[in-house]
């Protein structure tokens, strides 16, 4: 049976070959006679799981020695607030609001620091980029925050701004939840990227952060130790008991990334062709169509979140249920944007995407 | 084939059955062509599980209707902080500290609150419970917290203070992570419980908060809002994506506690008849015996955490690789306390505990 295609923004889709194995092992993971939900997380085989899949996550994301891999929880919102707890000293911090998610971003950081909008695109509905060198970036800032791909508003950085170049000496942070490993990140330009899990890594329930390790111990007194970064890092993430499960998945899906091959590509390199792939494809259907659209500026589009609008919106329901009954599942739009949002990250196969794109010309010829 | 028994203190043994189901449902949850994994936390099937597994909750710990049920994420460690930092106002807290947990708890405490020692066992090494009359309760007090099973030092109240009766108007905070659901509760001595799932709820990464309405909507300025007991009641524990397959495993490990009965009673009342069977055998079992030893006073004896030396402690990798051949794991005691410890949670079968003390018996004679 060929399993419907999972258009979820997140929790979503996980490669089929991935769950079956997960399957395979619940009772007995490896001739331990556990499950791996029933190690205990200081044993040695929880232990190995935990160190392999932080080595692959390395090696997939090319990240730095200087740099430390978290294991955490609470998703995006929680980060919210933990970052500002951990980074910003109390002090002014800079934010480049392109979307819902970079906007909560900068509510929460108010809490503990004053959170100033340095450059936003609300005036276009959040359709574009701002330039970076239109952004007003304070000189006494702690750090820039943007958020690297916006789930909901489907506008994604394809290159991450130097603020060096820019003149500010300050680390970016970047919300990368719903594009991480779905392309190469210029670590150069980064000094915190963090994101839930949920989207191209694992479950739902594990927050990666990555954290360069001069910005470690620098927490607020009223930072909780749980989510103070430099205990995190010093206790190997396992201050506080680690969503071991999650932490599993999120190993296997590593693995499965690794094989990923495409043109002569691996890993990374090899899924993020495919995603420009898919990309393209869904894209240039719809930009070739008088029935749907998409309104983000073509420079910045999300290769991972599409939002897409039936030009006439009556049909929606419609368009939906056809959906569901041809086994495309989920894609109804956020409600604060409305429409349709197809979100297609690394698990989805290109011909997800195209029975997507098969649909849709046949529901707009039914409905001519 | 049969599994080993695994003693672990959390993440701990699970149901066989729960387990089982778990390894069927993964690739296609009920028809739904989605693993619960790859759920959207706001579409109906997931919600519906959601919703499913807190009433069941709520029916099995006879949770009162004026109490809510949140999900949340980042274990007990997490709460030693966010309780404080919703119900302390910044005052004063008082601390009943009877092992390794309440200490780290009252530790946290005080970076939002002034956390004062009403009583402490720490001079008899966490092995009794000063009795309530004796508690240096503050009239100032804003909660007062007590943790109802030490994990580590293997210390249970087999009955909760009653505050009222000792003059106090504060509200009881407990942390009962490690034998929640192994026993009744009685919620008109206590305003908020807290545990992580771990040890009898589920796999590590949810956290289970039981709270009184009346103390939601005064947290502090500095919590985080996705900490927010208030925001989380209000968004039905989804302001932040959940833990969405943790809250699902869970949820069957209800449906499985629910299938329990013994000597007329059903959920956890049976489950209960079945802890104290298994913790009288093994504890009789040490009693009687010059080659083993507990140390807590009687009055107070865990049902789900028993640590237990061997007289002689050169004995003790001998005995534990001998258990590990014989399929019990996981029994080395917690590294602050030495020797060995079986916990025998709610998952863990009479057949398990028998194996135990018939290993230990044999391995007395071997040693003889």
């Amino acid at each position: 049976m060929t399993r419907p295609y999972n258009f979820s923004a997140g929790p979503a889709a996980m490669p089929e070959s991935v769950l079956r194995l997960a399957a395979v092992e619940m009772l007995d993971w490896q001739g331990s006679g556990m499950s791996v939900m029933e190690m205990s997380h200081r044993g040695k085989a929880f232990m190995s799981i935990c160190e392999t899949a932080e080595r692959d996550l390395r090696e997939l994301l090319a990240v730095p020695s200087q740099f430390r891999i978290l294991f955490m929880q609470g998703g995006g919102l929680a980060e919210n607030a933990i970052v500002p707890l951990n980074l910003s000293r109390g002090g002014a911090v800079d934010f480049v609001v392109t979307g819902g998610w970079s906007q909560k971003s900068a509510k929460e950081a108010n809490k503990y620091a004053t959170a100033r909008i340095a450059a936003s695109n609300e005036a276009d509905g959040h359709t574009s980029l701002p330039t970076p060198a239109s952004w007003k970036l304070g000189k006494d800032a702690q750090y820039v925050h943007l958020c690297s791909n916006e789930t909901i508003h489907g506008v994604e950085f394809h290159e991450l701004p130097d603020l060096k170049a820019l003149g500010c000496d300050a680390p970016l942070v970047i919300d990368f939840s719903s594009h991480v490993a779905s392309r190469p990140v210029d670590w150069s330009r980064v000094g915190l990227a963090f994101g839930g899990a949920q989207k191209n890594l694992g479950p739902a329930g594990l927050t990666l952060v990555v954290v360069r390790e001069d910005l470690l111990g620098h927490a607020l007194a009223v930072c909780p130790s749980a989510f103070d970064y430099k205990t995190v890092a010093d206790n190997g993430s396992m201050y506080n008991t680690p969503p071991t499960y999650a932490i599993y998945m999120a190993g296997l899906t590593f693995q499965w990334l690794k094989r990923q091959t495409a043109g002569g590509l691996s890993g990374v390199a090899a899924i993020e062709q495919q995603n420009k792939a898919k990309a393209e494809l869904l894209y240039s259907f719809i930009d070739n169509s008088q029935f749907y659209q998409n309104k983000v500026a073509k420079d910045c589009r999300s290769r991972m979140n599409i939002p897409f609008f039936l030009r006439d919106e009556a049909r929606n329901e419609a368009f939906l249920s056809g959906a569901q009954a041809a086994g495309l599942l989920q894609l109804k739009g956020h409600k604060s944007v409305g429409g349709m949002r197809a979100s297609i990250y690394n698990a989805m196969p290109l011909e997800g995407v195209q029975a997507l794109v098969s649909y849709m010309r046949e529901f707009e010829m039914t409905q001519a």
